[in-house]
């Protein structure tokens, strides 16, 4: 590779795998009634949503799964799903700081995947792909074991959008020579700006959101209402 | 490899992809009530169905995955879902035309998996294996996504054996030295035919179908107590 | 490498597929009502359990799936899946049969998944956890196909940490020069026991469990009713 900066540096990998973590426990732990999780259910979803983006990511690659190769991702990634299961009582009420994370997770996460997919010599459209699919991926995973209706479906279609947004403008950016960090840095902000003005945006039509939501709920008798996240 | 004929030629996967998409856009955009999705939903599904036997079965062989190689896989994938979409409407009642691609569609998913499993050394069953997983690949990832009973488990186990049928035909065709073009065409048509004739065999006995599948909604009800196992 | 021993004979693996495709088979053979599947719905379940470990472990290790290598594993999967469902009513009745066979392909799963991801040289930690992937996995898959709760997340977290007690055995003798073939006796030995011992233990408290399982039946009660397409 002619350009190692595509070379994601441990720590941020890191930090977003302990990002995606902790939000997940805090997701998980959301849930009462008959989905209510025991504490290694709701280790085993931060694990998932930590994790998840990384391995898609290096599945659809076809390269080493960067994340099995040292300790460090899997205990980043049980420690923070612990830490977010501790302070979830702390941070029930602090729902913006669980929205705020996830968008900044997705951010990273397709990031990481539209950079390794150019590095390895995607074109652009499926690189960007790969980062989509990266961004979500770890929230797919997280809905499908949990029997969830996946949720970028059903009410968290613009987190696809957010996500390809971001991973776009930074293959683009790529493309027409602007070096990879900065490209990045476009690119994470994207995405999380898209995925925040989406949350705030919602709140000035709840109601809708919300019938809608229960509608679901009730017929689907009960798939418990998240407040949570998305 | 001796036999170049393996590769299959770019405008026939691109066929395969776009008629998986256009088939998928039909199908996601027939739900009504809690389950319709938006546009965005429908999109989402009509490339899932167009790009995931072919992603399925390169996970399967180990091999770089050829539909993120290029740009026209995903373009085309998007594409055709977007004309499914808009020409919903106009097809719905065309529920033949439906039914026909989609088996068209198995057919040629389930040839090219079994082609290339076979043009990477694998045995035979093995092979067979790869070409059903390609062709079924699709629509099990759809009803994941969607939330749906896995059709192929419930109404759609014809769906399995058109697939296997076509693929044994073209795995034994090829180890007895017929050409692969021809080998191919031959699994293609029968996997289409006895997916057809599955159909319209069906049609002869539409209530018991329509029967069971309302029974179903309003049983599975109850996911059934579990004595067994776990 | 130098330790020869990390092959896993083909005659274990074989075992091990055949163990899960009838212990596959029976469990899907147990559901009546809407849920009952025909015989080739059985059949796949039986191939899914037997040959989803193995996946999932070689795509986690990004090498070649030695399960599509050899036309046995998947010949030795559906024969076992038949065997299962035609021995259905007459192991009906064996429920320890069941648990027992059950507890055994947790623990070789889970020792062939670790032993080879420490023998493709992964750390510790990410080989146990590709030992757990192995061991549960073709449970996830299956649950996930058939539309059930994953087991593992909410009657199942024992699952989990029975593999992972097993496999964390594993890595900690092989890291301390235990040849490998006594170190996966132990771990079998441990996931087997811990997971036998978890089943002895719920017996004393069948009631709650019971409760809890109606009530979710219950409330899942309505996955709407599917008029369209597929």
């Amino acid at each position: 590779m002619a350009e190692p900066l595509f070379v994601i540096p441990l720590w941020a990998d890191l930090v977003a795998v302990g990002l995606g973590g902790v939000q997940g426990a805090l997701f998980a732990s959301g849930f009462t009634g008959q989905r209510r999780l025991d504490l290694l259910g709701v280790t085993i979803i931060g694990t998932v949503v930590g994790m998840g983006g990384g391995l898609i990511r290096d599945l659809l690659l076809n390269t080493t799964l960067t994340t099995l190769q040292s300790n460090w991702y899997l205990l980043t990634a049980v420690m923070a799903a612990l830490v977010g299961m501790l302070l979830a009582g702390l941070f029930q009420r602090l729902n913006r700081l669980i929205v705020g994370l996830d968008a900044l997770v997705i951010g990273l996460f397709g990031a990481f995947g539209t950079s390794k997919a150019l590095a390895l010599g995607l074109p652009l459209v499926p690189a960007v792909f790969v980062g989509v699919c990266s961004a979500v991926g770890g929230g797919i995973l997280r809905d499908v074991i949990m029997g969830l209706p996946v949720a970028i479906m059903h009410v968290g279609s613009l987190y696809a959008v957010a996500a390809a947004a971001g991973s776009l403008v930074l293959a683009v950016a790529h493309a027409f020579g602007v070096p990879l960090l900065a490209a990045a840095i476009a690119g994470v902000t994207v995405t999380t700006v898209i995925r925040l003005l989406a949350v705030i945006f919602d709140i000035s039509l709840p109601e809708q959101r919300r019938l809608y939501r229960r509608k679901v709920a009730v017929e689907t008798s009960a798939i418990p209402i998240v407040t949570g996240t998305e």
